[in-house]
């Protein structure tokens, strides 16, 4: 695993992760924190998913664990050996983990999230000697989109204190 | 958080972890790595779940992962702050981490997992410093039966080979 942390600025957003911005912006909408997750499997979309921690009552229901859980039921498989995850936000431990259970062939993630994430953050999970399967790991797409849609949920949601 | 593993032999076994163990034998009726988590609140059951990877397909079905889930659905609300969980085997660090999400008061686990473990191995969910809340932890409270299931479940599993 190469972790190549930073901004891809310049490229031209790929598909899934304009798609995951989307389901971001559509999070915020219904008054969750703004994250939103694809799964792809060669060129197709095979599940996505936004946070849905308030509106399901689940604490488990991040964007990932949803789209994984989504993902998983629609190929029938809890190994998603050749699938790639698509996040606006670097994985918290959670999320990293499952990524690593599922054995994901590759996670693409937008913003860093250095309070919460798991990933290049906290306990860099794939970095660890006890973690089994090591996804190929780019951050920094799509980062500047992913990271306004939160500033501007918190900004919103502390006016409304 | 006071972190105790290891043996607590000599006491009679929480009726929750007796549970719990009965759960894991389950899983490994079922085919399932043998693990079984119960969640209580106060003196009472809320939710309980073994481990059902295979059964259905989902790599996050982790038993402490259905249990949380099942708790959360139960108790209408993601924070479970005043529960307990109850597992056979030390969670991984996705579980270990979703504990701290959903801001479980306590954690009781049976064995120890060298390989797999998040808590007392691997990335010690609870004692990075960006983890947002950590449970009392409390470990090796029915061991030797819970490692005795595990043992057994891989040792027919490689005869089966």
């Amino acid at each position: 695993m190469i972790l190549r942390p930073g901004s891809v600025q310049g490229f031209p957003l790929p598909p899934p992760m304009r798609r995951a911005l989307d389901l971001a912006a559509q999070a915020a909408a219904a008054g969750e924190v703004p994250v939103g997750a694809v799964v792809t499997l060669g060129e197709e979309i095979v599940a996505e998913a936004r946070n849905a921690m308030r509106t399901s009552s689940d604490p488990t229901a991040h964007a990932e664990m949803e789209a994984i859980r989504a993902a998983a039921a629609r190929l029938r498989t809890s190994r998603l050996d050749g699938c790639t995850l698509w996040v606006t936000l670097e994985p918290c431990a959670m999320c990293a983990a499952a990524t690593a259970i599922a054995r994901f062939k590759a996670l693409r993630f937008a913003a860093e999230d250095a309070k919460g994430g798991g990933v290049v953050h906290g306990p860099r999970i794939f970095a660890q000697p006890t973690c089994h399967h090591r996804p190929d790991v780019l951050g920094g797409i799509g980062e500047e989109e992913a990271g306004e849609l939160l500033r501007r949920f918190f900004a919103e949601r502390r006016q409304g204190d």
